[in-house]
């Protein structure tokens, strides 16, 4: 066993040393509201009251934003309300809210620029059961006009995404062009797939999976049963029978966050032997507690034991065994330091380290946000297939 | 030159024959928002009040809704309130709201239903001056496991939509899947690009389109250029060259809304011997006044003339004798009664009729709006390729 090699980068002050021209921006929210009393921004979480002129235009003036990607909805009298001035919005589980971008440095990354695009697929693959189950695939550039087989990246989504996520509020498409455009990432084909195994597809889809507006969310039993980790053959099936893959351990790569964490730590430990690359983004490792209602009192390092448990979970430590003989090239955990699951992953490290196996350690301020996952993704990319 | 072949069928009329065991249903939309004053439900344009109980929850209960696809969003004194317990949004020009849908009849054709999927795919495609351009691509189910040429409809979206309004406001995906799912329609390739030479893609892409959040979008000289219909050979040329399709006149089919109703038509009649069907949904025909400000005082059937008009536009009525030289397959018009656009449509037909062009002609109830133009699809679609 080698030795635990184990690096700590803040991102953030990594980013702001190297790019001393990274501007930072003054930006103006405002709203037309000439009805109400109190109108707040919501920026990345964050609330700001705006003050009304006499017409009953409320605005804010923001100054020194640095470059970045700003999600950002109104609160009216207690009512969110979109920027009726700017289209672009995502979605996070049930909730819709405008984003805007503040570019230069990483930020940049997260803009469509005027570079060679890769292809998004949305593809339907046939799972167990006679299911049709629901993915989005990203074929770079070029992928069309060759014919080379390509490393491939199973990018996975926490507890309330689904297979639009990482496109969404991930911009990884964005990402992935731009790095691959300057050479800064190995061109590659990610497979984006659905980790609830309650549902065939996002809770978009299925009309009759969702009855009047109403989402059904299913409880942690079903999300963490290992059946979606189980099940991962179909997938990887699909993706190397239908697209020129390089079908080998060096070809393949692993990452998710939050829940999608939890999944690629527990799918690359039990196919022990497929993946040379893995990225655990702010990683559950319990099942202890419910990731949804985080109550972090019962947070700590817990792998299911019995005879009850699912295959996947039985052996974790012996599978780990198997995954780290030889070692995979990378194996990738990120985290911020105010992040909730924080405590386990210390334990998981802890771990790690009492086998000396060998990973790569980020550790970023902030907590569990797609802000981090956004800049973790750009972190991971160019690290892969090399 | 035989006669005109003209049918009058309201769509709407039809369904309701047709569908005894249609079901209205009830459907309650309520509101928490113990600080507003008013709340109305604004629910395909037609604007509901609301009444609040003691603790401020808002509702209406509306009895007797035909099945159908609802959009709506709540009016909270004054600001448009997203409803926060349903995430199916979609998206026209900048503004963002709600949609619901009561099932049966046509409205289950605009559902997912459990039936093998078609695959989206979002591609780039090289036009003229070395730009890449964005555009959708529906492939049917079973075209990645056979060998099979396929028919290609080119659908084209409307003024200031982009190459995603189909699929998001026109539920495009999901009717073909149905259509083609109960052999009510021939499967085929589906093509969805951009018509607004102004951008390259839908204006939520290129961040430096699109400056801090404001819409840039053109005036009626560059969007009705000619620029759009001439270039039409580049999507042909890549969508031949890149996929699977019957290269002949009786494997091509162009349809559009409004602005790609006047596309349609003049791309048809310009690659005169291109397209065996043509559909003309609530179609432009005047280039004399803007469909955005739609001033139909000027409204009447204008086709550009001068030496410095576009050849596209120069010889429309010597093209149109080409194209019906022998006639296409199906030439297909459908407008609502009230549209604004109703008089030249009344004109067109008129020249159409003088010269005995044979035409297929739907007038609905309704006006301008994606309620007909989903069920014109519904309506257009079984009579392709036959």
């Amino acid at each position: 066993m080698s030795t635990a090699r184990i690096f700590f980068i803040s991102l953030f002050i990594a980013a702001s040393v190297s790019a001393i021209a990274q501007q930072y921006q003054s930006l103006e929210f405002s709203l037309n509201a000439p009805q109400a009393e109190h109108v707040a921004l919501v920026l990345d979480g964050k609330q700001y009251e705006l003050q009304s002129n006499k017409d009953g235009v409320f605005s804010i003036l923001l100054d020194s934003l640095k470059p970045n990607l700003y999600t950002y909805y109104f609160n009216v009298d207690g009512q969110a309300v979109l920027d009726p001035a700017n289209p672009r919005t995502m979605r996070d589980m049930g909730n819709t809210f405008n984003y805007t971008i503040i570019g230069n440095a990483d930020a940049d990354l997260m803009c469509d620029q005027h570079v060679n695009h890769g292809k998004i697929e949305y593809v339907w693959y046939p799972a167990g059961n006679n299911k049709m189950r629901k993915m989005t695939i990203y074929l770079p550039s070029g992928y069309d006009t060759n014919n080379h087989k390509y490393p491939v990246l199973y990018l996975l989504h926490g507890s309330g995404g689904d297979e639009l996520a990482w496109l969404e509020l991930g911009r990884a498409a964005q990402i992935l062009d731009n790095l691959i455009a300057q050479s800064k990432a190995q061109p590659m084909i990610v497979v984006f797939p659905n980790g609830n195994m309650y549902q065939d597809a996002s809770p978009l889809t299925y009309y009759d999976d969702y009855p009047n507006g109403k989402i059904k969310w299913s409880n942690r039993n079903v999300r963490l049963s290992g059946q979606f980790e189980a099940s991962f053959g179909d997938i990887i099936k699909y993706v190397e029978s239908n697209y020129r893959t390089i079908r080998h351990k060096r070809g393949r790569a692993i990452a998710g966050l939050s829940m999608g964490g939890y999944h690629a730590m527990h799918i690359s430990h039990y196919y022990s032997q497929l993946f040379d690359y893995v990225g655990l983004f702010s990683p559950a490792f319990s099942t202890a507690y419910d990731p949804v209602t985080t109550n972090t009192s019962k947070a700590k390092l817990m792998f299911p034991t019995g005879n009850d448990m699912p295959s996947v979970y039985r052996n974790v430590e012996q599978d780990l065994q198997k995954q780290f003989n030889p070692a995979p090239k990378l194996y990738y955990i990120s985290i911020g330091n105010s992040d909730f699951l924080y405590p386990e992953n210390v334990q998981y490290r802890a771990l790690l380290d009492k086998h000396h196996y060998t990973y790569t350690y980020i550790e970023t301020q902030g907590g569990h946000t797609w802000d981090n996952w956004r800049h973790y993704l750009i972190d991971f990319l160019p690290r892969l297939f090399r």
